[in-house]
């Protein structure tokens, strides 16, 4: 143990080692204190060498490790089992845009970048680096491509996945894996970035990605549409995207609850409509083009799924600071709801043209056995993906109904699958699904993703206890 | 070997079992007429479980198999070896739309759908399937998925990885894994469809694919342009895409010996300006809206060029005809490449800034060796992947020169690695660069791929002699 802590001072200099209880504190509880860990030590490497010394290390003293970002995860994948037995690597002084390359339309960033730092940087060239999420400001690249990170604007551009055109990757046995390459298209072989995507530190340590860039967008335009029913929903992206195509960048869903719980904690929040109706949905239209008529087209086309019925009312936000009150309203549910009280949350996703099945038959399997439970469902709607989450108003009641959390969730996962759904759409498996899911993936999948495990870390170093 | 064949016929009955050389023949040879094999039997199952029982009765017999589309591929990577040891396994009876689901915007189709019917399926329901390239007719998914294929649109849609949501894929020991999950957000652990996009068939069979559908172009714009140098596409690229984004659907180079080939070779073919330049480039524009002025914004986009400098003189097409005129132009370069002779063919890529220097570099290494060799370049810049073609305008001395090729693959292949491209950007590996790749790909990548391999094949029992 002394051994490996001189190993890993010695890889990354004794002030990046912690193990003293207070400086590791934050690296061993995830960002929604659900999960608590501890860790022989937690070590901060400064570049691609840094870490393939410290795995080396650890690899040597046969101690696993977990890789860890800005820590902003909702599944508790960058966060330590309690054993004690790990040590973390965290990569968040890796910070370094490496290259920027306008013209390639790519980027290279460390690991340990946020999110923000890369669509700033993007920016500063003119380009739109696309990814957005709640956490931008603190989750790190190499998170947001272990996880295979979501957000808002997946409709239009895709998941992380989609995002990335190489990477850089710390293997188990400490040899490193230079796949940056910034190209559209490479054909030689099996695409290796993709098993490290999405594999939430499973399978080897991202220490730095190529990532694409796109054009900027130069006009935008917001609004927020009351609907009767979320089938209008389906039927009104599918409207908007007939006439605008890919101008609709964003098409989030909220329920009437979600809107209510906003209504009652934010301060100053107010209903954009006076009848705010049972559902709404807040669209986006962007375009390159500093002069699109993106607010005519949106009124336009909300006015004639008025006449239709097919939309109640509509606010078209006629500034940037009307259209950031409307994002506001959608942007703090998950937080309205922290403050409410303590809920069962669901990530899941079923193809869009099967989300209002998915909620009538959830909302009636949940309410058959708990008739005062609070279905507040939201979300990217646009890509099949809802945060379905319940409660009961009454705090000593809902106590009771949160100890049911694994009946709860049975009884929505199981309507998910019927219908082609995943329950992790955009979080992940970490901690908290990882068992979940054996129920729901077939026994040939579940051996793939085994065999992969032991193909590419065969001595189970990397990241126990998550996904697998 | 009569047990096998008697497995097959009781697998798929016996007309659909080949073994006679005149009926095997199409599928024993490639597209291009570069690799001829022979097989045990040519099978055509005609689903999924019959698939399955194809490759059980191979693997009890201990034979390999060659997976097979439209045989349309340009690497061989579909042609069995000469050593007739094995079963080729022919989809193309497997074309059917399994289901459409234009509000979910996808469609699920069988490996032996060629890429046209899925392409009219998607208009069928005012959607577009976006894959588009030369083979298309006659060329099949499972193909298009197995050789993450490219073609035109790759700048503003992705390659074909981009565009599948799921998979269903008969593992090399006969089991089928349903991944055919029509979700745009699903994170329950790794992504195992992207091991099977772009393995070529080594890895297990592709039976069908969940694809991604968008929404219709109704609008288009094309223009053909006349500059100085590659240099100046990069510069036009980057102008035309802020101004226009995601609009630009298609940025294609044509060199000057690229198009003179073509107007000698297709008949009734003529030069789009008076003074054709050294280079030109084909770009086309598309809006889902209808009444979208793109003819307007690509005429003011080039009128400001053109005033700079940046482009020499530009013909926008009027009509649909006109605009298909321009592209014929430079869908015939290959075609009149062949009809002119034998030539030596590069599938490269490099990041877009870089294709300029790409060029000068590779053109002054050949012509310090052979002066008289005549560079026939064209193909997607927009995606910094170009089709770099040699060879000599005397048929003798061509000749002479095509006995060189390795020679020639070599100089243009370092330049690429030296600007970290990739030598081959859409076509794959199969048989013609198997070898070639070993000496550009980094020790641990081949490592990787080979462990990829051994863990899902272990026996080698699928598309041997292929990719790696």
């Amino acid at each position: 143990m002394n051994e490996l802590l001189s190993a890993l001072a010695a890889a990354v200099g004794a002030p990046h080692v912690l193990t003293d209880p207070e400086s590791m504190a934050p690296h061993l509880t995830d960002w929604r204190g659900r999960y608590t860990g501890t860790a022989l030590a937690v070590v901060k490497p400064a570049g691609t060498a840094e870490v393939a010394a410290v795995v080396r290390a650890c690899a040597a003293a046969d101690v696993a490790m977990v890789p860890q970002g800005g820590n902003t995860g909702l599944c508790g994948g960058a966060t330590p089992l309690p054993d004690g037995q790990t040590v973390v690597i965290n990569l968040s002084r890796m910070s370094r845009i490496r290259a920027v390359d306008p013209a390639n339309n790519a980027l290279i960033a460390e690991a340990g970048c946020t999110l923000a730092a890369v669509q700033q940087e993007a920016a500063s060239v003119d380009r739109l680096f696309p990814l957005s999420l709640a956490s931008e400001g603190s989750c790190e690249i190499g998170g947001n491509l272990s996880t295979n990170a979501g957000g808002v604007h997946v409709l239009r551009y895709g998941n992380m996945r989609e995002l990335v055109l190489g990477v850089e990757v710390v293997l188990p046995d400490g040899r490193v894996w230079d796949g940056l390459r910034a190209l559209r298209k490479d054909n030689t072989g099996y695409d290796l970035k993709q098993l490290f995507i999405g594999a939430e530190g499973t399978l080897g340590i991202v220490t730095a990605a190529a990532l694409k860039l796109f054009p900027r967008m130069r006009s935008r335009a917001t609004a927020w549409v009351a609907i009767a029913d979320p089938a209008a929903a389906v039927t009104l992206l599918a409207r908007l995207r007939n006439a605008g195509g890919d101008r609709v960048t964003a098409f989030e869903i909220v329920g009437r609850p979600a809107l209510d719980l906003v209504l009652k904690h934010l301060p100053g929040a107010r209903s954009p409509l006076a009848d705010p109706g049972a559902w709404a949905v807040l669209v986006e239209l962007m375009d390159a083009s500093a002069d699109a008529p993106l607010g005519e087209m949106l009124e336009q086309a909300l006015a004639e799924a008025m006449d239709e019925g097919l939309v109640l009312d509509a606010a078209v936000a006629s500034s940037l600071a009307q259209a950031e009150t409307l994002w506001a309203l959608r942007e703090n549910v998950s937080e309205a709801q922290r403050l409410e009280g303590v809920s069962i949350k669901h990530d899941i996703s079923v193809p869009l043209s099967r989300i209002p099945e998915f909620l009538e038959r959830a909302d009636a399997a949940l309410l058959t056995v708990w008739p005062d439970a609070r279905i507040v469902a939201f979300g990217h709607i646009g890509d099949g993906n809802l945060h379905y989450n319940l409660s009961k108003p009454n705090a000593q009641e809902n106590t009771h109904f949160i100890a049911r959390t694994e009946e709860v969730n049975r009884l929505v996962h199981d309507v998910v699958d019927q219908l082609g759904g995943s329950i992790s759409a955009e979080h992940g498996l970490g901690q908290l699904k990882r068992v979940e899911v054996r129920r729901y993936k077939s026994e040939v999948e579940l051996e793939l993703m085994r065999a992969i495990k032991e193909c590419i870390d065969p001595r189970g170093l990397m990241n126990p206890g998550k996904v697998l």
